[in-house]
């Protein structure tokens, strides 16, 4: 039996809320079950709270969960009096990052066959003492592995981002060559492994308008991207491009390509959201950790009210079960 | 009776083609009348290769078309053995610029209640001897104005760019908050006056993942954007912004919006395209003229084959009426 770890995330976000609200329609199907690395007392009192009646019980690893419950690994008991929703502090901060320890630790022993990531507050987790730029960061360290990207996924479209979070004009100057292949490179091997395409075409974007026809708009489709693209090919990946960006999501979503490699932040999320704003799921690839996120953050401003919805969550514990599921055939036919 | 002159492009590029299929599937609903501002015997021939049982007849200014015909306002006549499909020259640029000049001498007079554009050759035009760098330049220069830009409009999306044809590496340094101001007054004129909505309400996209985060991205929404957005509300316009790129378009299309005002050429056409591959419009806003264009180019890899399609023309002949229709109404109640 599959298994998916949900880390609770920020507890006085909206992280507890999302999953007592997923649990309540979550039908089992048999091919997997959803767990939850969190506080059980807090879960408990969001769920009277939330006036959500569900049971959440003491999961221990190994064990099936009872249907019809909320399977709780218990990390710390966080008092109800240093909690006010919307406020993340210190031992928000401290809580949450065991949360993602433990969720790590179990998926190495083969205790979970993925996690799902709630929302984090990264000033609460600085001020806790962690010094990660991000979840993923944090992740990647706990494992050991320093290769692997962000890649947003839906039924319509994948795509990867060779630069993220850096502003529009940085651009440019955070390519090269070297960054554009890996990040073909991870996106293939993903499409390989974790979505189970056994020959994924893949699109690479231009960064300019109409891929900088010619050079007339810019210099590195042919100076970065061309080459990248070149080298991939000759490693043997199915790869085409610099594309023209305003018309390459046309063709990934037409079914030419299985995943478009884009060059920044809102070249990829723009059509991204546009077609998958309620059933995207972030996929951390290239980790032999499988690891998904849902898709926005503690929602602070939220909190409490009982209106987060539950949908990206959702999404994001069934692929997670689908990616393990995906890699151990994946694996089974390489062996 | 509203009159849309189509100016059929450059003759050896799909223009003649279109216009045909275009009167073949065009059934007339009362509204508006096309006609051709081009060459009567290119288009005899062309219905010849093409195989389309359609009369061109002279079309003399002030006369109702014939319906079933394809009515044409004569523009010179090139012979048939200085044209080669897909190889423009000095003399079809020559005849493609005549076209337009005609096309905006006819509207000036009233005699058209606006124009929609078959693509054109750039270089061909510049072997002609016309130093304009686009179509719409040449429009503008024709009718004496200087305050304009170009609007894609569909059902779902409207967007207007604040740079185009730039480099990204390019755009911020070509943003000011005087050219947003610019846009954004051009959008807010044209939704009241070219779209019939009485209170248009605008969005203005970031530049910058998540519209800077604070500065952390960026300064640009601080120091450029957001300027213009005050200014705009402090002149009575109902605009909000910037917002974060990858979620703006979402709002738009849910109604919240009427149009989007972009930075950049691929941060308005991605979703534009995504939304509106096949019915989008090219719209030239600010001008006293109404003029739409289809939104491809003169596709020479595939000219004299028979496998362009109208649809983008069909949508753009069909705007121009509206905008003239809206226009008229417009007028007459700001009388």
């Amino acid at each position: 039996m599959l298994l998916t770890g949900i880390t609770m995330g920020c507890p006085v976000g909206i992280g507890p809320e999302i999953i007592l609200k997923y649990f309540h329609s979550y039908k089992p199907d048999g091919t997997f079950s959803p767990v939850v690395i969190g506080d059980l007392e807090v879960l408990r009192r969001n769920a009277l709270h939330f006036n959500i009646s569900l049971r959440c019980v003491h999961w221990t690893p190994g064990e099936i969960p009872s249907p019809g419950t909320v399977p709780v690994y218990n990390v710390g008991n966080l008092p109800s009096d240093i909690l006010r929703w919307g406020e993340p502090n210190r031992d928000t901060g401290t809580a949450m990052a065991k949360y993602i320890e433990h969720a790590v630790t179990l998926a190495r022993q083969g205790k979970l066959s993925g996690i799902t990531t709630c929302p984090i507050s990264k000033a609460a987790l600085q001020k806790a003492g962690y010094s990660y730029p991000g979840h993923t960061e944090m992740l990647a360290d706990l494992v050991g592995e320093n290769q692997f990207t962000m890649m947003l996924a839906g039924d319509r479209l994948r795509v990867t981002l060779v630069t993220i979070h850096c502003g529009l004009g940085a651009v440019s100057a955070n390519l090269n060559t070297g960054l554009v292949l890996q990040r073909i490179i991870l996106t293939h091997s993903s499409l390989c492994s974790d979505f189970n395409i056994a020959k994924p075409k893949i699109a690479v974007a231009g960064l300019n308008p109409h891929a900088g026809e010619d050079g007339l708009f810019g210099p590195e489709e042919r100076e970065i991207i061309l080459p990248a693209v070149q080298q991939a090919r000759q490693c043997g990946l199915d790869i085409d491009g610099p594309f023209p960006p305003d018309t390459v999501f046309l063709k990934a979503i037409s079914g030419e390509y299985d995943g478009v490699v884009c060059m920044y932040h809102d070249q990829g999320l723009i059509p991204f959201k546009l077609l998958h704003f309620r059933d995207g799921v972030n996929v951390t690839i290239g980790l032999s950790l499988v690891r998904t996120s849902v898709d926005h953050g503690t929602a602070y401003d939220i909190a409490g009210q009982g209106c987060a919805t539950p949908d990206s969550l959702a999404a994001a514990v069934e692929m997670a079960a689908k990616i393990a599921q995906n890699r151990k055939s994946y694996n089974t036919n390489l062996a």
